[in-house]
């Protein structure tokens, strides 16, 4: 029987990307009482990155919006991994997301917002988070952008 | 009856800005167990940035920590505005600063003791933090600084 | 009576750092709840960085990841000063590292590596992290790395 959420994803017709192996020797979560801290997400789909290159040059704001939310797909893939249903997400505490992009780039809070509008569209209020959005000297991969998150769950 | 933090503030002389907006689609506090997580919070006075520009270049380095002050005086308006009494805070866990600099800026500690020092000002010895200061790329709204934290209360 | 991490560290012929004194107002730990948060670590040693300057430039990958270790280490003894006994230890939970680099510079990953590595080799299964690794636009006195963690302890 499918939770709450997954249905909402299938209304949505979101389907999440498998959960993406770390690129490195640490694991894609830890759960430390009744909080999921998720590692720093690429806009990965099927093993290979949606966009590469820097906001502002290679990648539009749009395309980083959009990455951003590939980003936020794969954080809830994850939460599926570690939780094993979205539905016992209580609340999205916090998304920090990092804008790889030109010099002199000031909309770091457009792109971020295609994962914070994922969450809330995905998880209505228990998608509303704190968030800091930064930009990011560089990322792995040549990523456009990072997001990790801490979530409450019950 | 003002709380003994409220009077600290008026015998420091300081007045705490409104609680800024988000500038997207986020909140700007989430509240998790007795951890209160607070977005990254930019130098905004009154609906403006105090201070544009990276330092090093628009922006001088005590002027950058000036604007760690105000997003410090952000974050405890957050605070207020989230606990309703500043006097519920029993520790600020943690400050992440993000400093927006000309490349081979290295002061980034000297910048965020803008921050710091205000905590420990106002809140004594449940002011004292851990921290990270790191450069950014760049920052939302061209912003030289940006604070966010994480604060236990009772 | 030496603890197991203290034997394990011995048996690897590892030497933590004395425990680095904050470069500013701040302080090198905060504990809440069971949770240790560690301030960022630089690549201390002895009171001085083991490496400075850009990775790709004045330093390479290989030294970026001995940079990385080292701040990994000075976590460790951040914990030990917090803790008096790291077999208190019960998970890393999260480590945040930051890279200096030049423009263009992807290898975030084998730079944090460094202290990925040393977390698992000295804690075993209890070392295994959920991490972020991304680009600054500088850090504190060069220094090429500088990684945070939030540790949970019984």
């Amino acid at each position: 029987m499918a939770g709450t959420i997954d249905a909402r994803l299938t209304e949505l017709g979101i389907t999440l990307p498998a959960a993406a192996a770390p690129v490195a020797n640490y694991v894609p979560y830890v759960i430390s009482g009744n909080q999921l801290w998720i590692s720093g997400q690429l806009p990965l789909w099927d093993g290979a990155l949606k966009y590469t290159g820097q906001t502002g040059d290679a990648v539009t704001v749009d395309e980083a919006a959009d990455a951003a939310r590939v980003c936020a797909l794969n954080i809830l893939a994850q939460a599926k991994a570690a939780l094993g249903d979205l539905d016992r997400i209580t609340r999205v505490v916090k998304l920090t997301g990092f804008v790889n992009a030109v010099p002199g780039f000031t909309d770091q809070p457009k792109v971020i917002n295609g994962a914070s509008n994922l969450m809330v569209e995905v998880l209505a209020d228990k998608g509303r988070h704190a968030r800091s959005a930064v930009g990011a000297g560089g990322l792995p991969l040549g990523a456009p952008v990072e997001v990790d998150a801490v979530i409450e769950f019950a």
